[in-house]
């Protein structure tokens, strides 16, 4: 009897009601036609989202290496933190500025509340700035309006405009030697109306008084990620056409990953006409995280588009990240994580095999299955990862056998010896090492021939003709033999086969030198047929001859142990 | 001096080229306008996908624990496993047939390559089964004929036109007791031309010849992800419009992760059209995984949708998986991860706190900010799991001063404790559990006065009138003191200002029960002023009174801390 049908118990669904009723109406829709062309400009928000985030926030060390490393890869604008909510932030604005360590191309950015005492504390925070963004938000969402603030739309632009002002008053009072810019958040705008938002950016737009040559930052988060990417694009699209003196306003993303799809909704979003992102190296922040800076920027350059930062050592990368967050970046990672440039599928093993045999060494476009980059442009290799297991085929072996190991299997020893490793993994249920693989490739194939000992061999050829004289010892006895064939080979199985009375006989031949250079050691494989069966041998040697020679005697040995007993 | 500017390394993005060379012209493109109404039908491909992607591929005992909790949250289709590439897999397959382990509406699904020899083994593998969906695929890439197979279109499309004859003779001659219905993938369809997809899928279907009673899966997967899933949208809407006999059809997306953007890909390619999605329990599989069914579903559940899974008992699920998968689920992972229904920053915990206040207990619509779900629809909390470091605010320190220690404190007693929490959390670095918090505030709040006590009070209450007579011990020493008031702590703070020549005035004043019933104890708080300033006191006893006049001396012995020494 199969077990019952299974009806899974109904999830209360219908506490649930999307924040957008419809899908916008968009007659004008044109994103989902635009293909980015180039970066926008990245924010790390790493030092203050991402590290509030935490459970345990950086200490001071742990900042200035990440804010070190953020300048290093080309960040030019980074969130330093939130200097009037914490006083470990306002340390460490105040250190960057009077030890000076904020070069001149890169501009910090502070995070502040609407509420007056804040922003006065965070003016004080940033005295003696070169430069500086001052990023002031509040909370404008249908919900919080109601259930947090208990006020209405006038009076949540009324706080947001007060602020504006205090800004203005405070440049002028406080911070008269920086450079000041502005950026502006209505946060939680994806549960916010678009209407009301557009409202109180303009309101805001109204007090800082933008230009194209100081711009506002708007920027747009998606707080809590609410609806499907698409939508996010629809409103910053219409947000975009909408809000006026666009020329003066820099659209700024900054998505959260609540539904999984922060990239997506970046990517969409940028291509609606946002111009900059918000985000963090690999996805840390609040809750899911914010997006990561990291796979946008590989997502642009794996289509040839510039990243406008410099990931050629993403480990290095992850590793600061893991140090600072004392989070782990997940092995399935795009881009970083361990497992994304393994193939363990035998026929993408396969593929990746014959593409990279196929890619010219300098070439032009890189072109592999299965692997989007060339992982040596962040600094991986597909070999340091490559992973065998019961599931692989011959791919992965052959991969390994040539990369780790120097031996270009031909392919029918390839089929062939994949199923001894195939046995092996799944005997031990796990993965194979490459060294353990050598030891099962060395037991199989390269294991002297039990009674069978080459003790001598002459060999001459002349035109098509070849002559083997071998001494053999055959379980202790030596034996004389000669043969001749069309090459060595054959005249060493003729001669084999006189001295033996086997039946031996070549199907197939190749050899190759392990290394370069004069001192080249010889690798030959052969595929011999007996009345047992069809084997592949192998020889290593110094000379080539008796590289071949000892691969007939493998193969050899390993015919007889197909041979019924007896 | 400011460090030079950072010119990073510009990366080799002209190395790389985009697939499609242009967005595709789709005059009539419709999914940008959708929503999803209803779930897709799920196949979960763990036990395939997921499982040959795994560093230790799962034994037996794990194959079967996944297979059943796929079941029992609802899978309907299952892909168990490559019985032909590997004995362990056939050997599940057999074990799920032979002992009837497959419930009456679940159908089961195993994977083969075009080839004869591995389909034939196929075939064995399913004998005696009730139902199965044989999913045959080849790779159908531009970049797979040319480099793996080195041959022309007709060539791939004879390779799965062959296949499909021989899956129809072997159904008659094998397995003629079976259900069987048949699944087939353009492999690497991303990097495939839409008409030749087109094309080879209407020869495989000339063949299988499907109805809309038996209608053939046509599965296109993101095997790499390769562009932005509006694009993949946007081919699936224009294979779903272009294919023939649609009806006969059951469009089928298998979305990679290579880009980060699998689910907002199946997402869209739902809302272009698409039937059905295969993925894995978080987003297990090859490389970067597959797409995650427990987010999609939730992601669905979220906006009112029946997910038509069972979720409730997400982290029993996260277990089944990390023991099955041997790999370890992220914490910021969406809807599952450790830290997703936290939130650490001040103004997220006070947001959450009054949105959860403002929710009725039986309510109709879900709706906390920074929580898009309630956590108890699948099994987690949100007060499980709130820390509190030094970015957290008053919101999450009176939170859980509220959950764990049932102490509901006034408002700017929470402002007032928070101080005191950020310094001990900025001293340390790190977070402060909810011990630690109580430690902090016992200390505090709750030790006695170091010179004051309370041996005895006789309160007489009478209209508006309250008349307090105590005896104290003051350095040792025996005092007795009256006082009247509007009410107790007014008469009481009156007999302590006689008593001791202090110039205490209550400001605020607060209690409530801890418990229900008769053994309730109850907390009081109390702000007092006095020269030194203005603090809260608060005390814990089974009388109400006595808590009172406890939280009295709390508020004066802190005062006293503050005065000038000496």
């Amino acid at each position: 009897m199969a077990p019952e049908p299974v009806i899974p118990k109904t999830m209360p669904f219908e506490k649930y009601r999307p924040f957008l009723p419809l899908p916008l109406e968009l007659p004008n829709r044109r994103w989902p036609s635009r293909r980015i062309e180039r970066a926008p400009r990245w924010c790390s928000v790493d030092l203050r989202d991402g590290n509030q985030a935490l459970i345990d926030p950086m200490d001071p060390t742990r900042k200035r290496r990440m804010f070190e490393t953020l300048v290093r890869i080309g960040l030019k604008e980074i969130e330093v933190g939130f200097p009037a909510a914490s006083q470990p932030d306002y340390d460490f604005v105040r250190l960057l500025i009077e030890e000076d360590l904020v070069p001149e191309d890169v501009t910090i950015q502070v995070l502040v509340q609407c509420r007056p005492e804040l922003i006065e504390r965070t003016y004080e925070s940033l005295v003696g700035a070169r430069r500086a963004i001052v990023h002031f938000y509040n909370s404008t969402s249908v919900l919080q309006r109601r259930v947090v603030f208990g006020l209405d739309k006038p009076g949540i632009t009324q706080i947001a405009v007060d602020a504006a002002r205090l800004c203005k008053k405070l440049e002028k009072d406080v911070l008269q030697g920086t450079e000041v810019r502005y950026e502006y958040s209505p946060e939680s705008f994806t549960g916010t109306e678009l209407d009301y938002a557009l409202e109180i950016c303009t309101a805001v737009m109204d007090v800082i008084e933008p230009s194209a040559e100081r711009p506002i930052v708007l920027n747009l988060p998606a707080t809590v990620e609410m609806y499907t990417p698409n939508v996010y694009a629809d409103v910053i699209e219409a947000f975009g056409d909408a809000i006026p003196n666009r020329e003066a306003v820099v659209l700024s993303l900054h998505p959260h990953n609540d539904r999984g799809t922060a990239v997506a909704a970046a990517e969409l979003g940028v291509m609606a006409g946002a111009d900059r992102v918000e985000g963090t190296l690999f996805g840390n922040g609040e809750r899911t995280g914010n997006v990561d800076l990291v796979t946008l920027a590989l997502n642009l350059f794996s289509q040839g588009v510039d990243p406008e930062l410099d990931l050629s050592d993403i480990d290095g990368l992850r590793r600061v990240a893991e140090y600072c967050n004392r989070l782990p970046v997940h092995p399935r990672h795009p881009y970083v994580g361990d497992l994304v440039y393994t193939a363990f599928s035998g026929s993408h093993q396969d593929a990746i095999k014959k593409g990279m045999e196929a890619l010219p060494k300098d070439y032009e476009v890189w072109e592999v299955p299965y692997l989007p980059i060339d992982p040596a442009h962040v600094g991986r290799t597909y070999e340091a990862v490559i992973r065998v297991n019961s599931q692989s085929g011959k791919g992965g072996v052959a991969y390994i056998m040539k990369t780790e190991h120097g031996l270009d299997l031909p392919r029918r020893l390839q089929i062939e010896f994949s199923a001894a490793i195939q046995h092996v993994t799944e005997d031990t249920g796990t993965e194979i090492t490459p060294e353990e693989m050598w030891g099962v490739f060395e037991r199989e194939y390269l294991s002297p021939h039990p009674s069978i000992e080459l003790v001598r061999h002459q060999t001459t050829t002349e035109d098509q003709q070849a002559e083997v004289a071998v001494t053999l010892r055959v379980d202790g006895e030596v034996r004389e033999a000669r043969g001749r064939g069309s090459g060595p080979v054959a005249a060493f199985v003729h001669a084999l086969n006189s001295a033996l009375g086997t039946d031996l006989e070549v199907t197939d031949y190749a050899e190759h030198a392990l290394q370069a250079g004069s001192e080249a050691t010889a690798a030959a494989y052969v595929e011999a047929r007996s009345q047992d069966g069809v084997r592949w041998g192998v020889g290593i040697d110094q000379s080539i001859l008796a590289a071949s020679y000892k691969a007939v005697l493998s193969a050899l040995g390993r015919l007889e142990r197909l041979a019924p007993e007896g």
